[in-house]
């Protein structure tokens, strides 16, 4: 669905606060690693690692720092932070990709769905009534849209992606294959020793530049809506329980999970595997480490962490382990101790 | 492929403890929160933050508590647990709702499955040789059936499910996209350093009213079978492994971890994130707070936890872990303390 | 798609180490649990809690230890290790099923692609550009193959299933339902506090008799590949992150979690729910049990284990769980202990 395009150099770097040595003018289809890149492709310097390949690369500029930049065989673009820089130029080939617009035959299509003429929708997608289908939006194969969702400007979905009624995506989303949004959550009532499920009337509202990734899943709302805000990154695998609000700009690694009811502020970063217990807020710029669990609301931005880690010889963690489920008589042996020496003195 | 139909509010609550101070024959055509509902509209009070909605609510009938009861604008349903009694309203509405039968002229059937005439099969799906399909049976676009699986009345599946050969389901189950039933387990036997698969001979069976949550995967038994029993409730992101059998009415939040041949009792309530190793088995009336390490059996009913939870922050934590790791050694101190303080009196 | 065919019961147990009591001649259709096979089957056994099904099973032929083989009133095929010859005839089965080749016609197959004659394709299947499809390959409903993946000989891929552009995967492969594998990985760049995607380069290279779990995710590298070698076992709902590289022989249970740049060498067995940290290395035959959290790397075999595991009623945790968070407290009130006795001494 793509094929290269060529850009000047110069082009490709407006709005980046880079210094250009050599020919701003050169012309560059692609990017690629610097072991690999070749001629008309651009690639950058960021990890002592792989300096090695600088002398030797074929690509035709380099991004790097103005250190590594004097031993630079080609066009060199000097960044402080070659890796956002990088970043930066990938976004803008993905931005101004060729697709190739259109609705493929296999594709079922509800008559009173609205899509841009400049959308791309592959086979055997299923796009539910009254969808509304953005401008240079990309639909993977096997993907369902049910009934009233809409999805901005320039997002990309996956192959074999759920999305379900009315829940609205924003604008340049990428959605990894298998991700499941708007699903209903787990809301059950209790009477006479049984469990009955209770319906989730919200939906899910998803902001702009937010990237889902592989076989993640986001729960519908209960009453009131569960609320994804801008530039949020999800990797995958993770469960955002309904009701759940992530403030713009929070990253979450693979594996999480998110209880009902959970507001997390902006600019948070929560490490992989991470559980948070439901109806407690966690404030802006919060640090959580990995295989956390919360179960407390954060009132103080800050770095967080829970359980126990550390990996050792099986035999030492049995002893140890053994131990914690002794402490609290441990804990009573040190204070008679105490209390002993007390007397003593 | 639903339709809005009016029900008098008295056929709404048949079988339920309640009782209507105002009309009984007005008519009702669904359900919404408080603050959102309409002319038409039935809603529910049980959480105080919403009772700021009640005097203005433009709902047709609010369920709700006798105390709540008399600041009600509107026809109002007294009950004592309006959550449970809005559950079973919206049940009903589920059951009656209008579904269009009909098989999608794109799915794709085995001449010999049996698919009920009231059924609706979406765009996409695969129905394949000798699939029983039941009444009023819904099943979601791009949604996959293989051979000789059954699915009982009343069933919702959603998009992009994946259920495999000879798998039952039975009536009123809800399975949500992503759902994998019946996949081979993780049989394997090892020789010479190498692993090697052994078939998985059983299968799934799944009694009624059981809802499966998104991108929950349930593996086939090896030689016996992988058996849910009615009205369990199985949130996102779950793993049942080979031969895993959960008693009735028990509830698991999301991303619980259960290894293969592990026997869970009835009425038992799991909490998110939780991990049992294989082999054990817990009796009925068992509660496990979330992310617990399950790794022996439970005889006795009542409410268990493990591992160590609740937030510190992370300067804290790396003391706290770090003298974790040398516990038996301040056991061994105390002890030593403990002789010491014993020789000297 | 499979019709039974008959085979010597020698034929199957060519290359095992076994011996056969009774006729090596009987002719075998299939495998069944003991206590369900009937004439022309062939069963075994392992655990004693099946002895009992012995002296009256159906089956033509029985593996068993020598031992057991005493009393086995059918053929008899005399094995050290039932389980794994078992195994071994079973996957005889597998490679000479008869399966139906050929393109189903609501697949969509893209005219670059190259199909194996021999290959059967499933309904609404897709398969991109220039993809390359081998020998007695099955490929299941609704899974969609993005161009230039290529697919070995006699690798089965189930419904459902996302294979991403570039992918590599060997021979004998078996692939479970809503599995993604070459997604984008989790690599974003942080500048001006927003973060932002980096493009990922590389590709999944997968060897030969690799099994991949229902749900499971395995990303593509960065700027290098992502690769699994030959023989690897991974259970549902598992996470691989970008540039991971797991060794030959190595097997992971449900729902273990691996961050990016992960090396992870060959014959581990990696237990449920474990968690691994980003850009660490794990030397060839580790074994680390249930919900470990892998912070460093591992450069002696051996078995490992972290965190702390074994249930206890919630009031005892919740006594223990404090006295951790005060355990560095706890540490220095022993220390101060030792120093008052020391000078009293």
């Amino acid at each position: 669905m793509t094929t290269p395009k060529n850009f000047k150099l110069s082009e490709l770097l407006v709005d980046l606060d880079v210094e250009v040595k050599g020919d701003p003018h050169c012309l560059i289809k692609g990017i690629a690693p610097i072991q690999q890149a070749g001629a008309g492709e651009l690639t950058f310097l960021n990890n002592v690692a792989y300096r090695k390949y600088l002398a030797t690369t074929q690509a035709s500029a380099v991004i790097l720092t103005a250190k590594d930049a004097k031993e630079c065989p080609v066009h060199a673009v000097i960044s402080a932070n070659p890796y956002f820089a990088y970043a930066k130029v990938a976004a803008f080939f993905q931005k101004n990709k060729v697709i190739q617009p259109g609705i493929h035959s296999s594709a079922v299509i509800d008559e009173s769905a609205t899509i841009d003429s400049s959308a791309a929708i592959s086979a055997h997608c299923f796009i539910g009534q009254g969808v509304k289908i953005g401008a240079r939006v990309v639909i993977g194969p096997n993907t369902t849209i049910e009934e009233f969702a809409e999805i901005g400007d320039d997002t990309v979905i996956a192959s074999n992606v759920s999305i379900y009624s009315a829940v609205k995506i924003g604008q340049r989303n990428t959605i990894a294959s298998g991700v499941v949004i708007g699903s209903i959550g787990f809301g059950i009532a209790q009477a006479e020793g049984k469990w009955h499920k209770v319906p989730q009337l919200g939906t899910v509202l998803i902001g702009d530049d937010v990237d889902i990734g592989a076989n993640t899943t986001i729960d519908r709302g209960a009453l009131e809506n569960t609320i994804i805000e801008n530039g949020v990154k999800l990797d995958n695998l993770i469960q955002i329980g309904h009701n759940v609000q992530i403030g713009a700009h929070t990253v979450m690694a693979g594996c999480v999970a998110v209880a009902g009811t959970v507001t997390i502020g902006k600019h948070c970063m929560i490490g992989g595997a991470t559980c948070f217990a439901g109806h407690i807020t966690i404030c802006d710029k919060v640090m959580i480490t990995g295989m956390s669990s919360v179960t407390k609301s954060i009132i103080e931005p800050g770095i967080y962490s829970s359980g126990v880690v550390g990996m050792v010889p099986n035999l030492e963690f049995r002893k140890n382990n053994a131990r914690f489920h002794r402490l609290e008589n441990l804990y009573e042996r040190v204070k008679k101790l105490e209390d002993t020496l007390k007397d003593d003195h």
